[in-house]
């Protein structure tokens, strides 16, 4: 949420004059994005017309060997009309560039605004859109490695240790462990996969009433079980900020928006109280982390990991397991 | 240089449509100003045009009675062809509004960059901006005390304490003594004053190319000596970013550039060596108050006083009391 990297105006017209986009006109640094700094550019062209843009410069979070899955991705899914921002490419082709030792990439801009209290016809929309991006990609050639998969969980969780873990709230080393073992037991092999978004918060959708005008920040997008997004994004999207309350009008209309493009399979459906305890699980462990990590003095305040906490105990209780069901 | 307030999409929608300026279609917080918050908003109208604008929501540092003056003064000069963004009324016609106990305001969007390495083309073109400002103020009708005159750095260099002057650099309180001893005695009373700026530094102006198409950030506007403003700009924009070297090139196109909209009067040249001592303590007494009270953790890195000191020790050299003549 803040601008890392500082550039001139002189630089900022430079780098811009490597795209085919016209002339600089605006350049404001936007507090988006947790670990990337992003400005809203504007240019205008030989014909008078302006141009909006976001400008993304990478920083040390984002590996660059990973860009070219990323943003093709975003050109995939905006030639097959999903609501996903084009890569500009510059004048030689390339879908990214290098200013000073540090990746940069040219991104359409969209319009819309990030709902914080969603209704049932924007989940309804999200649900839509996202099943819309699983079709879409069916023919994506690339593919990607979850970074945050299930070893991942295990790794940062284990470097929380069982103290730190218990610092955070008494109880929750035992309630990791529980729960790791039983994602271990029966997590599944056998469910379609293809690429998915894997962080659609709210944050990253873009909205104009009750339309998706934008799914953002694919930077988590990879390689992994189709249903397990659907898993993400219910436990994202369906629950009070604090996590503690349990938006059932939402997931309905969550459930309903995504199955009106993409019917479930019933192995799918019956594989979603799981998937979600996983989905929670990978939130859990990354503030978890991030809580016990992220120095006093950082820009970033870290997120309270007690809220995927209650979401992990929610679906795993198994009174829930019929909410997936729209 | 943060977004200070979290608005969310809903309350913002709210926001925005007590103006008359269309549907909100996209709201980024964006990483200007040190101490209000700030968004880029784009609005659709009726017609479907599109339109822009800065919502700017006031801190603590900002005084909600000041703020008349400053949006009035903004319209004032948009009238008068000043390159100025013009403050958008509500559906009362008030030019700001309170949102949860903090002020707002909507206020036009402008395009243009800012420069870091000004030519002189441009720093000929501020200054004819800033006169141009100065003339079109003359018939401004409120007054407002400049809260950082003179009283206000002994104030803040009186805080800091010769212990504290002496920790930012060995000699400092010495010189800060024998300076603000010779601005004392000989502070002009008897010079033209009208409403100035106060604060133009590079940050503070928008350009395209050799064209100022903003002068924004009038949170220092203030009733003073109108050749003081002239000063301050002179400290901004004429010397290396650490304040060690000078730029004659830049002082002479921005004296230039001045006079040809407004030409000083003897008197006025005469003080400007004085008076250029005075805007280097002004920000050496902010800056070095802010070195020593900024806390570690804050979101804001305090900017080194030493720049300051730099172009105090320069402005008082008489062999350089020439460099004011265009």
């Amino acid at each position: 949420m803040a601008v890392y990297t500082r550039l001139g105006a002189e630089e900022m017209a430079a780098i811009i004059a490597a795209f085919d986009v016209g002339t600089l006109i605006s350049a404001k640094g936007i507090a988006e994005g947790v670990s990337n700094s992003n400005w809203l550019i504007e240019t205008q062209d030989a014909q008078g017309a302006l141009h909006r843009f976001i400008l993304t410069v990478y920083e040390t979070r984002t590996d660059t060997a990973d860009l070219p899955f990323f943003l093709d991705l975003l050109d995939h899914l905006a030639a097959r009309d999903c609501p996903v921002p084009r890569t500009i490419h510059d004048r030689n082709g390339a879908s990214h560039r290098f200013h000073e030792g540090k990746a940069l990439a040219l991104i359409e801009f969209l319009p819309g605004i990030s709902v914080s209290e969603p209704t049932r016809a924007q989940a309804r929309a999200v649900g839509a859109a996202l099943a819309q991006v699983h079709l879409a990609a069916a023919d994506f050639p690339a593919e990607r490695r979850n970074s945050m998969g299930p070893d991942a969980w295990r790794q940062l969780l284990g470097d929380c240790g069982s103290e730190g873990l218990e610092s955070i709230h008494p109880g929750l080393a035992a309630i990791v462990d529980r729960e790791l073992a039983a994602l271990s037991s029966g997590w599944p092999s056998d469910l379609p996969s293809g690429v998915i978004h894997a962080d659609l918060f709210p944050d990253n959708v873009l909205m104009l009433g009750d339309e998706v005008t934008g799914l953002i920040d694919f930077y988590f997008a990879c390689t992994d079980i189709t249903a397990y997004d659907v898993a993400v994004t219910h436990a994202a999207w369906c629950f009070s900020a604090d996590g503690a309350g349990f938006l059932p009008d939402l997931s309905v209309a969550l459930m309903e928006g995504y199955e009106s493009v993409r019917p479930l399979s019933q192995m799918e459906r019956d594989a979603l109280p799981l998937l979600a305890q996983g989905a929670a699980m990978r939130f859990l462990a990354t503030r978890a982390y991030d809580w016990l990590n992220t120095p006093n003095d950082a820009l970033v305040t870290p997120k309270d990991p007690m809220a995927f906490v209650r979401r992990l105990e929610f679906y795993a209780d198994p009174a829930n397991a019929g909410v997936f069901s729209s």
